[in-house]
């Protein structure tokens, strides 16, 4: 039954976001809404989560009409977790205003006994001490991956290098590659991410695009080009859920999965940002996935 | 005898550059030098430019070991152009201390009777005047090319438009082709550009890498990943180099060889960051450039 399934464990949140294009207040939001809405295109998800009394009920019903399973969010006295950030005209870079933990603050992780046997794991950026109680009550995935943030890798190194140790994919972007392993070349910075464990290391460049790099490939594209990036939050985690979705489907995880799993990323993370929150996301079919898959194929084989 | 010829119109100059890997003081600069060291790698360059009494026998030495061919360089009293600038943390762009023009400020490119028949012209960034003055010159190269630049566009948009539309590939950077255009998404910028005459619209955009368009197809490559980059002058004429170059041996141009000459102009567009001035093009032999094309190929291609 949890044959292809993905467990993904992360927040689910209100977000309040300012671009250049507008803002939104009380947004959904979280790293493991932004996965899940991408990875459903391929997997089945189910979410592990917390939030508080606050969070309306149509925001789980939306996650439920996109067929993700929420049995997994816990509801909790208190306030959701809550991040508020704004971008200037460098898209690139959140100011985070405020980040409230709220019931995030006291979240405990329990694995039902359903989704322990779950075919891939994804650990959202969440307290790697979290990560690691994850991972040791479910039962050998067939993939696991992570990400995490550089508030963690400052304050819980030790935590979040065991974590890394366990994992067959660490995801991170640029800066956090760099302040991980100490090595300003992406290419080192991964060698030192594949040298503390995982199979797979997948830096995420925003608009420079994504690379990967295992003992065997290495391979880079460029970012979908898009009319106008409206909001970049989320981002990260939409190329996770095209990326892990995609692979948790595949037969064999060999290269060329890989390589189509970074496209799938790409690509589901190009339609995220065009939307506050995953609103577009939420509209797409599969069919306008696989149509940007062939675009951006065309753009970059050769 | 000028069968596959490229003559190349620019500024051959003294650069002042600092960045946070150092500086240099009267470096071997101007558009027209950047592009003839990476263009020589594939097809014979000529050079047309003007420099001062100043201009040391050492730098036109250093270009003629290169194969290039400088009796275009005409030699004029006064000081040789100089550019200074500086580059911060954001090696992106570069802050211009000083645009010092002197020699070029009355140069008037003449193009001799040999160099007239030649293969292919590369307008590099120059009053639009001077380009539009060699185009009459020229008789039906196979190619032609130009470049500009922000001031231009503001200070010379109705000759630079009339340039566009002889020329068969026009090349500029990412707020270049968005500032001619009035349009902040890429493609329509490049439809606007291929709507004024050019059969290829070539946009780089430095580390996210390079995309080209024509009314057929699309392609994007990222930027070749680098340990560091020391100094960003010169990339955008040393890309222009490798591309051209690539294009003006290439038996058809088609699609094929566009896409082969846009991965040509970013692996020497990788080499020429990698040093102050073009101190590393100057030493690659073509066997460096086929194998990091191999490797750029290898990481790409799915």
């Amino acid at each position: 039954m949890n044959k292809k399934r993905i467990l993904a464990v992360g927040s689910v949140a209100f977000d309040d976001v300012k671009t250049p294009s507008g803002e939104v207040k009380d947004a959904l939001g979280g790293s493991a809404t932004f996965f899940s809405a991408s990875a459903r295109f391929f997997s089945p998800v189910s979410i592990v989560a917390v939030v508080g009394y606050d969070f309306p009920r149509k925001y789980l019903d939306l996650l439920r009409r996109l067929g993700v399973d929420t049995r997994g969010i816990e509801l909790c006295e208190g306030k959701t977790f809550r991040w508020s950030g704004s971008y200037g005209r460098d898209l690139n870079t959140a100011k985070t205003l405020k980040t409230e933990l709220n019931v995030f603050q006291t979240f405990r992780p329990k694995i039902s006994k359903e989704l322990k046997n779950c075919s891939s794991v994804f650990l959202a950026n969440i307290d790697p001490d979290l990560q690691q109680s994850v991972l040791s009550q479910v039962i050998k995935p067939r993939l696991s991956a992570c990400d995490t943030m550089n508030f963690w890798i400052k304050n819980k190194r030790t935590s979040l290098i065991r974590v890394i140790k366990k994992v067959d994919i660490f995801l991170c972007n640029e800066a956090e590659a760099r302040e991980l392993s100490g090595q300003a070349d992406l290419a080192r910075a991964s060698k030192w991410i594949l040298a503390h464990g995982p199979k797979l290391a997948v830096i995420k460049k925003g608009e420079k695009g994504a690379s990967c790099f295992s003992r065997d490939f290495a391979f880079s594209v460029p970012a979908f080009p898009l009319k106008k990036v409206v909001d970049p939050t989320g981002a990260g985690d939409s190329f996770a859920g095209g990326f892990l979705g995609y692979l948790t489907q595949a037969k064999r995880v060999g290269e060329a999965a890989v390589k189509n799993a970074i496209i799938y990323g790409s690509v589901l993370a190009s339609y995220n940002v065009e939307s506050f929150s995953f609103d577009k996301v939420a509209r797409l079919k599969r069919s306008d996935v696989e149509r940007r898959v062939k675009q951006f194929a065309g753009m970059t084989k050769f």
